[in-house]
């Protein structure tokens, strides 16, 4: 368990040491440090989480809402330093994804891969 | 992103050389080289897959759903194979949940707790 520990701290450092984590840093205190990006950014946020939280719940989206979060997103891909911080965070989410894909390989070969368990 | 790389193998490998994954793994062999363990271990396997995917797309369980699990759950926890593998799932689970509490500390940092986001 000692050596789970010291390599997921490891592990740790490595991401917090990142390029793609500083630039993701940067990208975030710029958006966060001006008032309106920000608030615009966070209509955005409530936005995708309020349409995430229906679809894992199964409930219908509603023309409305669709044509909202459409807006909502076409607004924020004008501001640069918004699109900026969305660039960011999916160079990151893919350093993630890899991560979780190389530590999760011992289970998956014991268990098989999720695709052939359907 | 070659340090990251490198972290994350060398987590990997501790992952697959720990106490909690070759217990584990043991416990799994030895459950399916029995066919008829196996046959019992699959189907408490499907039956929580089901009931799961019901939840998570928000579809009601029925009451026989609930009575089908809890005899399967009942059944599979007599015996001493599959319950021995349970136990050591969910030693690795507790595992893997505490590797995961540590990688995300650069991201949880930087956005806030998923409690503070609430």
């Amino acid at each position: 368990m000692s050596n789970i520990h010291d390599s997921a701290y490891e592990l740790e450092r490595a991401i917090r040491n990142s390029t793609e984590f500083l630039e993701l840093k940067e990208a975030y205190d710029r958006v966060m440090n001006d008032p309106s990006t920000k608030e615009m950014f966070e209509g955005f946020r409530d936005t995708q989480v309020e349409i995430q939280e229906k679809q894992m719940q199964g409930e219908e989206i509603t023309q409305e809402e669709i044509e909202k979060a459409q807006k909502v997103v076409e607004l924020v891909q004008q501001h640069a330093d918004i699109s900026a911080l969305m660039e960011k965070e999916q160079q990151l989410n893919v350093v993630i994804n890899d991560i979780s894909r190389i530590i999760t390989t011992p289970l998956e070969e014991l268990y098989g891969a999720p695709d052939e368990e359907q």
